[in-house]
């Protein structure tokens, strides 16, 4: 059913300033620092079996329950970042840190293959017996994928082995056979590790495993109350109450409405697109434009985050978007980013890049600092000024899902299809690839998204005839065409968001693409309640917010856009790196005429204020400091 | 200190009908249906021992903490609601009712006096050992003011020499004495009730234990840190982390700010008034003052309520007023109508009598339903349409802090001193008092809060001198007063928002007093983030809000109120028992040309709608609905 193919990251080379100074941050900064990390807090000690069993770095919650039983995940998240660093440029140092961690894994694994550190060192006799909470099937995928990327990288077989091992184990333990349990995870992540797997092993098991999971998934008689029976535990000891908490309250094809933890949800969806694709399954993928749908229509941040409930770190209900409380987690915006490419390579319908593209350079950019050492877990849309970076967090999730996002993040800007190649992403890179049997390289130079200036060089290594398919952003505002130097009819040529130039190409043919960027205003539905009234500044695929320091002192939110007013984009080379400001001017409420009164009958007084704001992503990179995304009109 | 005294509410007859029916609904349904909850829940059960302990009926929490603990206090606070109802017309059986509790608590109370069920019961041996947390004395404040205001209704000493013997108790126990425990409440409230007790019995030990209560705390070494560290328990374990939360975090004389728990901080402060009076304490009435302009200057919501938290039951920062979320507990509200009427007897200055009147018709008396068996705890001012009132609590504490401020509302209408009347509060009724040694009448008829015109007919006994000091409130917009037709002029006699008309009194003359009553806009000071940019509406005394049910179908947040629009009082005797609505010409902000987009470029289209506002105090009378309190300008 896919009809496009990604190009592979490690044929992409980034060069323009936006991403490639992230990648390099991430390079330099960002993955070693996170082995420093895994180091300081045990994370890479906890793989190895001690005795006496020590004591835990992680507290227990009050109901028992500890983080510390998912850090094989962030260990496997780890390497599959650091594998792509790899990808990048060899590096003894890390190679020699993933052998290390290599050799933990395969003394530590049982010898039918099982391989989950927490169980087998603290208690060996309870492994599979509560899927729904402990994570056991999530820590196997993303060891897996690490295993995966490091092979990859350096065609290194050693870890892959171990995990192989470990996914046979895992194969023969779960299934519809006599002697098996007709489980699934409790957090969705195997699935599409194992697609993953299938793709680099062809071995049909791995993708047998993976659609079992996702079709067995919410059937009854439900498997997480049959090993709660056994475990004797009562239905009221499940603190989130409902399995749409993981999305396994009906089966994934009757599933319509996004719910639950929101990064189960993700993870989840891009393995039932993969297998809609794998499968030629048009009930898999009807289920996925139908959440799709929900998500983007009734439940998404204009930051492309979502899930804005801390307690069940997901889903509420439609419109349901307070922007002080925002959860918006920066792992599910990731996963966005993963579904949204699935999604996008079945069709090419460029909805799909739009929302990759909001999710990837707004709410998961957030998540990383410009130093490339510190996160935010949690993406609010409004801060009082307390919401801060950290440098490490107790359930560390979410940093190496941006460090494996960045460093493989030219992996999203092309596919492939037999007949045509299709740009999703804009900025300076080089790429190289295959149309049929003609190796095509691209060229791209543009400071996307600084500018929408973008120019394409083709260059195949003889005349080919394919189709070049340029993505028109949703957010377009009348862009403009060249095909060395002649203009193209964009409206005409335009399907599903693409502009398809069909010709034979041949080297040095070049495209100028102009994509206007004026800043615009954006207004929410009106069932938003925290928006209602207020405004936001996008300029490109950039959402933008004020933070407290480029606007005055009175407080932020008492600055106010009127509908009337001009925004202007103003370059600043000398901020945060070098970005283009918004500027407009507005009118502040003053507080200084207020003398001792809390409450008064005279309106409180106005006076003309310039509005400064940044993009989304970078804020909160001169400290905390008040912030807010939407602004009173 | 105290210039003027309360006239008792005893010797005040309320017939207009605000007043009236709410306390005919009180007397009526509330009272009795009170009482059959304290049965319902075992409430009464509980304060007579027995073997085996039952169960518990309300459960432990994860710390081992339930509310149970302070079912003494209900018990005690029903008996002076209810003796306030005795007060207005005897009744069989609600003083059998008390007469059996009476009983109940005669036989429980131990040998030495000491008197509270929890402990007598369940554990004996820890008596006195944990004053930060578990409320004995809290306890057995309320049991001696319900024992007071039975003995005042009744004359029946029985419960009065119990808990007279259980003060001893106390009394013998705390204190500086070699032999006695330097403790004091962590939940404050005797310290009001032993002046009350004082007041009955001219026994200057109880207002020496007050007095000690008071002066004691907060000092070092640290009387928590004492008992804590006796019971062998981590600094971590007191979840509330700061003695700001029962403000003994230094001596109440160094208070500048109002902190912590909401009631625990209005029943201190109304004691520290009462003391400041008592014992002419110049330090105590300053702290007072310094207090009250911050809770009145920074941290009270528009409707009289303050403590937004629900996590301390308390009060944040400084301007953190959220509506959403806004806890504003009634029994706060209830205590601040305490605090501020024993203020206003210090030096008549109509600034408290301006917060009594806000707090009592707005948060306080939202907090009871108009069936008089539905009850708010807390009191938010802005609801999605969950928030609900509830017939009975886990904590019923409100219940009865509802009930006995109405059943005693009349209280709070006069005060005298030896030369003059004050008149506090406005609407029909008829009162009996002394000025010096003659007894006069005060006729007032008025539909206040309905109308401003009040008239007021003074009937002394014989021609008599004294000053009546009609309040002005800081709400008028231009009171005129005329004495038997003959205009007094307001500005030049007005002293501290009382105008005084000293003169020769004789049965018959008449004061006429028009407050014009028009709609006004209120704002918020603009560091009060969650009203910038929106409009509160009050006329005279009462808070408007919209509600849902009133205003459309688009949600009532879409609605706007602009600046310019006239905003009209419509008397509407078909709703709600008869109100006065606001109404107005405002805007709605429309969904119905959105389609399924969540954000787009075009801002939303609005379209005119009328905005009907009732007063806060009757919202969520006909089912629970969104409602708002500040609306969009």
């Amino acid at each position: 059913m896919r009809k496009y193919t990604p190009v592979n990251f490690s044929n992409v080379k980034l060069e323009g300033k936006f991403w490639r100074e992230r990648l390099e941050t991430v390079l330099t900064h960002t993955i070693p620092s996170q082995h420093r990390k895994l180091v300081e807090f045990n994370m890479l000690d906890s793989l190895t079996m001690r005795k006496p069993v020590p004591p835990l770095t992680i507290p227990r919650r009050k109901d028992g329950f500890t983080t510390q039983i998912f850090w094989d995940s962030d260990v496997g998240k780890w390497i599959e970042a650091a594998s792509y660093a790899l990808s990048h440029r060899r590096d003894a140092v890390i190679e020699a840190q993933i052998e290390a961690i290599t050799l933990q894994l395969e003394e530590t694994q049982a010898a039918d293959g099982y391989l989950n550190c927490w169980y087998l060192q603290r208690e060996p006799e309870n492994r599979w017996t509560n899927l729904r909470d402990h994570h056991e099937l999530y820590n196997a995928g993303h060891l897996l994928e690490g295993a995966i990327a490091y092979f990859q990288a350096t065609g290194r077989r050693a870890l892959l082995d171990i995990i192989e091992k470990y996914v046979d184990h895992v194969a023969d333990t779960f299934g519809p056979g006599e002697n098996q349990k007709r489980g699934y995870p409790g957090h969705q992540e195997i699935e599409l590790a194992l697609i993953k797997l299938y793709g680099v092993t062809k071995d049909k098991r791995h993708l047998d495993l993976a659609t079992y999971f996702i079709n067995e998934r919410g059937s009854q008689p439900h498997y997480f109350d049959i090993e709660r029976e056994a475990r004797g535990e009562s239905v009221e000891a499940f603190h989130q109450g409902t399995y749409e908490y993981n999305q396994s309250h009906v089966p994934v094809r009757q599933q319509n409405k996004v719910v639950g933890h929101a990064v189960r949800a993700m993870y989840m969806y891009a393995a039932m697109a993969d297998l809609a694709s794998e499968l030629n399954d048009n009930s898999l993928k009807s289920a996925c434009e139908t959440l799709w749908r929900d998500i983007t229509e009734t439940r998404m941040y204009v930051t492309g985050g979502f899930g804005p409930s801390e307690s069940n770190e997901g889903f509420t209900t439609d419109y349901d978007l307070p922007n002080d409380t925002a959860y918006a987690e920066t792992c599910a915006s990731v996963a966005m980013v993963f579904w949204a490419q699935r999604m996008l390579n079945i069709d090419l319908d460029g909805q799909y890049a739009d929302i990759l593209e909001l999710a990837l350079y707004n709410n998961a950019l957030a998540g990383l600092s410009r130093d490339g050492e510190h996160y935010f877990y949690d993406n609010k849309l409004e801060s009082d000024g307390t919401h801060a970076r950290w440098d490490w967090h107790p359930c560390p999730c979410c940093t190496m899902n941006a460090s494996r996002l960045i460093a493989s993040v030219a992996g999203y800007f092309y596919s492939t299809s037999n007949e045509s190649l299709a740009v999703h992403l804009y900025g300076t890179n080089q790429a190289t690839f295959s149309i049929g049997k003609t190796q095509v390289t691209i060229k791209q130079v543009s400071d996307y998204p600084l500018s929408g200036q973008i120019s394409v060089a083709v260059l195949p290594e003889k005349v080919t005839k394919f189709a070049l398919k340029l993505r028109i952003p949703g957010w377009d505002q009348g862009a403009t065409v060249r095909v060395n130097g002649t203009a193209v009819d964009v409206k005409a040529n335009l399907e599903n968001g693409y502009l398809a130039i069909a010709r034979e190409w041949a080297s040095g043919d070049t495209v100028e693409l102009d994509l206007p960027m004026p800043a615009e205003r954006v207004y929410a539905h009106p069932h938003v309640k925290a928006d209602v009234g207020c405004v936001a500044l996008r300029r490109g695929p950039l959402v933008y917010c004020l933070e407290q320091r480029d606007n005055g002192t009175e407080p932020v939110n008492s600055l106010r856009l009127p509908r009337t007013a001009d925004v202007q984009a103003v370059t600043r080379d000398d901020l945060l790196g070098g970005i283009v400001t918004l500027q407009a001017e507005g009118v502040c409420v003053q507080s200084s005429d207020w003398s001792h009164d809390l409450y008064r009958a005279t309106p409180p007084m106005e006076i003309p204020a310039t509005l400064t704001a940044v993009p989304y992503y970078i804020w909160c990179n001169r400290g905390p400091n008040p912030m807010q995304v939407w602004t009173r009109e």
